[in-house]
């Protein structure tokens, strides 16, 4: 029995509790809060609930721990320090900082003979898993990113902090034209623009000028200025009646060439349509804790990521079952 | 500098020397044939080709042997016979026959002290890979696999051997309808005829009695008879002109639940749309046999398969590389 915990409980530490009670061979032993520990609702009451900060004394108690935290200030902290304590992984997702994180955190893993994995989930994750796969495979070609139709938390958030809104809800959109022309084997070179448009739904305060509003979105520099941006203003009623899930998802498309003249062309394409979007990156923790509980054991240390995963590490079955039912 | 050498010169062998052309850091430095070899025309003229029986007398020049022969009579032996004198990898694609083949190669990789990869292409190989993780990630749930739309080498060979016929291709045609509502997360529970369709293009002798023929495909046991399937009678200048390609492809679907009532729903989808089945299947035997190389210089020997093999070492860029642009 692999033994889990978890630090931080927000929706991704709650999608982890319940990605585990789906596998029969791991259980969780301990939450970790940086909130009182009496304040923390966990699904099941029975799992113990500790300090953040008295997490180390309960090391023993612990094989692998997932730590839920934000990329923008939790995790560059965090997974350094935990994995001084452990063996951690987290989905830390800011693509251009991972080389530093990935420094820091194997650092401190191989000072304290631990095991790390970063940047667990899609994407970072198993999307990245489908770009290095495709470019082993047809290393003559390129590769596409598109991302939703689905909620993105730092969008919305954005949009929240402009004067007069009230909440509001980001929608990023794949261009179904270039998502068809990549599937076609074309490999245009696409610009920002035309590979997504953005769909806002706000809800103004009473009052509010929701042509300011839309400006100030549709010119907002990095998160919507380069983009077909659409605003949509709508009550608070409709938003909480048809605006409260997390779906996500996007595909990654490899197309390349092969044949005496390149004559042949193949795609690729590995696509995700996610209700929840934290309850599937937990899922995908959750696996990835299993290799890493397994990885630890035959002794490998410092910091990994999903490249360094063969996949029967993550499998819930016996190689033998794995080659005579799923190769 | 990999080397790589090749047994069996065919579409695949020829595959894999157009799949190396690909990847500056292996060459081909050997073909070996059972035929005779003056008879043997590589793509590249400079290439050696030699016959297979004096194959061993060259091992100090191969880093890893390619086998690109049949599974029904080729693979069974070759590959253990193989493995004594070279570090090998095959395409074995009899799904029922994995476990055995896998004993007898890992026996005599073992005893030599070599390492062998088998069931390398696309199915067996990057379809099982994701039914693998799709398992891993989501345990509550089912998957699918759809193959088509294309030409089917065994099918296409059981209509030619029916009296009458001269010439013919089959293609395996998934069904829509049962796509889309697998797509839609249903997991629907399937028939084999509710899940693909057979199209039979058939050239018949002057005279020959088509009912007959079509009456003989359609009732053939194991091929045809699971299977709503049509028959379409053209001439062999029609056949030449449309239906010599070797297209292939397919999908992977796995759905899953998660949530505290299993409220959410995901669909993880691998899909592969191939200009030629060969080509391709020659692609990913190139890229896992870097990853042959590399593991078998860390020592690793014995018989491994696609799930075994961790995604970076398939790379043809370094793990820093692969951190910083593509995880």
């Amino acid at each position: 029995m692999i033994r889990i915990a978890i630090a931080g409980y927000g929706n991704l530490g709650r999608g982890c509790e319940l990605a585990l009670q789906k596998n029969p061979d791991m259980k969780l032993t301990a939450v970790f809060s940086r909130r009182d520990p009496s304040s923390v609702k966990t699904i099941d009451p029975q799992i113990p609930v500790y300090r953040l900060e008295d997490a180390a004394s309960h090391r023993d108690e612990v094989d692998v721990l997932i730590i839920c935290g934000g990329s923008a200030t939790d995790l560059p902290t965090m997974t350094p320090m935990l994995a001084r304590d452990f063996n951690v992984i987290d989905s830390f997702d800011t693509h251009a900082a991972i080389p530093t994180h990935f420094e820091n955190v194997d650092t401190a893993a191989k000072e304290s003979g631990h095991l790390a994995m970063i940047s667990v989930g899609w994407d970072p994750g198993m999307f990245s898993i489908a770009r290095l796969y495709g470019l082993s495979i047809l290393p003559d070609g390129k590769d596409y990113t598109f991302w939703g139709r689905g909620v993105s938390q730092g969008h919305s958030d954005a949009i929240r902090r402009i004067p007069g809104v009230v909440d509001a809800r980001q929608y990023t959109v794949p261009v179904e034209d270039a998502l068809a022309r990549v599937r076609a084997g074309e490999m245009p070179t696409l610009t920002t623009r035309e590979k997504h448009t953005r769909e806002c739904y706000v809800v103004a305060e009473d009052g509010a000028d929701k042509a300011l509003i839309e400006q100030t979105i549709k010119t907002m520099p990095n998160y919507f200025a380069d983009y077909d941006t659409a605003v949509y203003f709508i009550t608070m009623e409709e938003l909480r009646e048809k605006h409260m899930g997390i779906p996500h998802g996007g595909v990654v498309i490899r197309s390349g060439k092969t044949g005496k003249d390149d004559e042949n062309t193949h795609v690729v394409e590995y696509k995700l349509a996610l209700d929840s979007n934290p309850e599937f990156t937990a899922s995908v923790l959750v696996a990835f804790a299993r290799a890493c509980a397994r990885m630890q054991k035959r002794g490998v240390v410092g910091c990994k990521t999903v490249f360094d995963v063969a996949p029967i590490d993550l499998a819930p079955i016996s190689a033998e079952e794995a080659r005579a039912h799923l190769l």
